[in-house]
């Protein structure tokens, strides 16, 4: 409730800020005795962190997670697994005015109203720094259903857009390029229009699919807990999400019901999706596909003016390194929630027959 | 967890299928000394109640909530709220071999294989009559912040869209035709649209939008419980919800920062507010406004094929009274979500400083 | 948190005042299918009901459930079981002064202060009543658990203490008395005792205890959800609990380790059980044994010097109905809430290993 | 649920094994703004260390706490509070036989058959070495109600027992001997006694008792959340513990309603105080105490026969450094699990009315 909490019978507690010693979590819940495969965990940092691209931000940061609980001899324990990733270049220095200014489109000024009080060094909490925290704790829960396969792409930058169906996509692609677009002509110049972007100084949204196969029937929870609901808030709580649309999502609302029906094979498969895999809130077997759509990043490389906390005028001048586009790293932080909120009510749904 | 609950320190647990006893709910956290407006309850509750209008379904209930506890002489006492709304016309017949059917994009499958068994009277837990609980629950997390306003109305039916921005809608025209448009010519559209496709036994989608004014700063929490992420479930928790989108949405996807960003007055108001009210997760106090997309009700008046539970082959022959269109009686269930929502973390943010 | 609500995956919430209209229930996440065994619960209704017995308040009153969903064929459905219990006999007349006096040792006084306000019909929700619908979710609980025995006895009336020890209870002799005490000659002595008390309008404490037999090794989780936190909990949210001890319990303290030590047998069972059946918070196995001390009830049959909300001093000259000792009918609330956790826990457990 | 996280508004999540890498925490929900007073905190934590007297165990450990988050110049910043505590001693070697052996009265047996799986170090997650996380949160927790004194004493040494009442305690003399009894001729006798059965190898049980002052009228919530239930799961989370009572405790289930009843005085505080500073679950204003039984250590220094994880008799012969006596050392933790309570329902009490 207070924020820092995510999940039920698997809940991940996390903390840190972008330039505090530290950041970590807690993640409890987790089965005993899985097998932790590290190397996985590690790939899907690196597919996170900065500087990994030239158009990603060339802030350097190296990621490395310490495990400081909850895994013994290599396997999950049963109890909480604590860890944390070090922030080894904290600014000790003086951030100066642009400390008292309010960032357009930023947390800056709604942090101080609610807080009275806020760390103003490089975002502090609000940093999207944080996900890594997410991406380390999603990557373990990939590895509690692991007949689950959860995969993300990009599928839209600006203006484009890749029009292969959910259930067409040959994922192979994705980390052959640097956008992480499976289509490579499409990748090529989602590439160019962001490295245009780039040197304006500016910055472009984009938009995140996600496809998950392999869900067994029955996980999701009636009324208020469905698993599109789940879904739906951890992909908002990660920073500069605007929408969220699964099955035949906003298109869907347009059609008629003759239309958008799945009719059934007589094994209980259906004939189409687009319910997206979810009927009633549960799961139904079929895959589950859903689009995440991203605002540009609010921090340009060009002046602007605001105001500082005093509510004075100030001129922004932002030097350094930013991203011009959040998509191609927000990548593994989709499926590193939609694997959270999958694990957690995989577990959830065991309780649910005598 | 278990689904039948909604929310933190204001909290609602529910419960009731369609063609039982009858339906309630316990509304927990309710400030004490509240005095209880039941016309506002009344009010909500008769719109969303079926029958209303030839364009929503001509089935009749009685949608009469009885308090049996937490108001007293008209005031809250601060301890839980039960309420229920009996269920006046429960068919107590034989529901034959439509009971066994698994009707094409209804929650029938998934209930059986999650459960094991499921009450086959009209959809049980899964029918959309538990919507009338949240909209009690609603009208009076409204009356816990009089000084927000929640306000929602239809924007789109089909392919019809409604391109008044969100700024501009005379909400006093939204209670003044069936379809709940606050702008009459595209009101009388979507009518004839939906009377099109009620008399074709079809049924259709749609899209609500909803604005809430006066929102104080510093409502949301960080990370996890950011503002947009519970709003997004609670929208998402509703049956046929298919997308949610606020501020500029997936349009702002394909936006630049440069056009994106909202530049402060020196009041700390925005110039613009392409945000959506929200900043990092927290209430900016500018307007909150979102699109809730509705895909087309499941049940159609025309045969369709599908398969009963022991997986052969039957027809389906509806009759009786559906909805052709959900989104002129979700206009209420969406505000009242937004409602305890916005209450709850009103409720929260209490405790956010010494 | 706030208040009304006990459980995590088995969660239970109520509502209802002692003279409102009704009290009320919402059990959630009960597994789905099983067979509801509704004589049992009726039974464990009679034992907690007033007006039983000459040593319970005379006071009348219908405990009649009434469930409302949740329920189907007479089986579980795995959704939310909605339950009310109707007040009949609600006074409508006149609370006079008395409504404004604060009774000693009751609730009267911090409801006031908290709220700003107070239902001052009878104690309003701070009248044992409540207590009626717990029991009701306890026996829905036992039902989850039906290799689980949970038996409760009352061990002490004022300085009476049974010294049997829980091992060689008779507990077919509890329900052979009106006091519930598995000792005909003691619970003639403390029927005596409680008769004398209630002749001279007093009151008199005493000591219920339980012993939980068939647990299953592993139910409790680490550190702060220990089983016994949990049934010490469960425990003090009875009205009038003043103490909870298990095994050894206040009496160990002052022991030595190697008097205390519960050894081994080979196959896993320890020959002696100080530990009261729960090593590191996790079920061993062995029998559960704990004992749960009861205050005298508040309300006396004597005049007693009090003030007002006005903080003027007046005279209480109670009439009417009371309990002069509450054990006999806290019996059933015992064995309800430790129901009510080890479901719950039963339940946690199962998701514990992959 | 799964156990490592306690509390509502103000919540901490603890990880951390006795020979892992470290332990640590994050406490969220700390409002913000809080001065930190970092030296509190010290002082707390060298009150629970290993090794500070010849009375507990001589082990050494240095628990130095490092801050990684939420704290930003000193001051809370309202995020979450990580922080954590190496093991700068772990023992990298041969655990050889011991690690097999199931302790007598340890939770060897119960993890193992739990989980499938222990961490064999030195009890892993099921050691007492956790506590210091809790000292460190109940050390911020005190700092978020000043007003509010906690202060817990040791009562009670096997069978010596301080008999002096609970409001006449000298809290000056608490920290003056090293048994932590406000009474230096029975501190005298009670550290001869655990001398006594240090020497022989053996160990001891005893009582802390807890005062709780200046405590405002309200905190505590209805039916299951009552401020005496939470206090009771606080104390029963913590090893050892055995039983709880409060106020007149166990000696008020003796007494006639006559006698144990608190009369008012014209002010609303209350003549005598055996309800213990709580009626109805909500605080009245006047002293909390309460007594808190811990068990003898489970670790011996003499030799035991017991099982090892193939169900084989062998003999545990321990050698090393462990405490003849808990109590010392648990002072600050049953004063820091009190005051996460009293916070935690002090933030929760601020949303009780409009």
């Amino acid at each position: 409730m207070a924020g820092n909490t995510f999940g039920n019978i698997l809940k991940v507690s996390t903390f840190g800020e972008s330039h505090g010693v530290a950041l970590g979590g807690v993640l409890d819940g987790v089965p005993a005795g899985i097998e932790i495969d590290f190397d996985a965990i590690d790939y899907d940092l690196q597919r996170r962190k900065p500087g990994q691209s030239k158009i990603t931000t060339q802030r350097k940061a190296d990621d490395g997670v310490e495990f400081l609980s909850g895994i013994f001899e290599g396997k999950t324990t049963g109890t909480s697994i604590g860890f944390i990733i070090k922030n080894k270049n904290q600014r000790s220095g003086d951030y100066g005015d642009i400390a008292k200014a309010y960032r357009p489109s930023h947390a800056d000024y709604t942090y101080d109203q609610k807080y009275g009080f806020r760390d103003f060094r490089g975002g502090g909490r609000s940093s999207a720094r944080e996900t890594a925290i997410r991406v380390v704790a999603g990557a373990i829960a990939k590895q509690i259903i692991p007949e689950i396969s959860i995969k993300a792409y990009v599928s839209g930058v600006g203006e484009l857009k890749l029009t292969t169906p959910y259930n067409k996509i040959d994922f192979n692609k994705v980390e052959k390029n640097i956008v992480r677009c499976p289509d490579m002509d499409m990748a090529g110049k989602m590439e160019n229009l962001i490295n245009e972007v780039r040197l304006a100084g500016d910055t472009i949204g984009g938009v995140v699919s996600c496809v998950i196969d392999g869900t067994p029937v029955g996980l999701g929870e009636p009324v208020f807990d469905r698993l599109q609901a789940e879904l739906a808030k951890a992909m908002f709580s990660i920073n500069a999400v605007k929408g969220f649309e699964y099955g035949s999502g906003f298109e869907g609302s347009k059609m008629r019901g003759s239309q958008h029906n799945d009719l059934f094979n007589i094994d209980g498969s259906t004939k189409t999706n687009r319910s997206g895999g979810i009927q009633g809130g549960i799961s139904n077997g079929e895959q589950i596909y859903f689009n995440v759509a991203f605002k540009p990043v609010a921090t340009l490389l060009m002046p602007q003016i605001t105001i500082d906390q005093n509510f004075k005028e100030v001129e922004l001048n932002p030097k350094g390194r930013h991203d011009p586009c959040v998509v191609p790293r927000a990548v593994p932080i989709v499926e590193a929630m939609a694997a959270l909120v999958l694990a957690d009510y995989f577990l959830i749904n065991k309780t649910r027959r005598v």
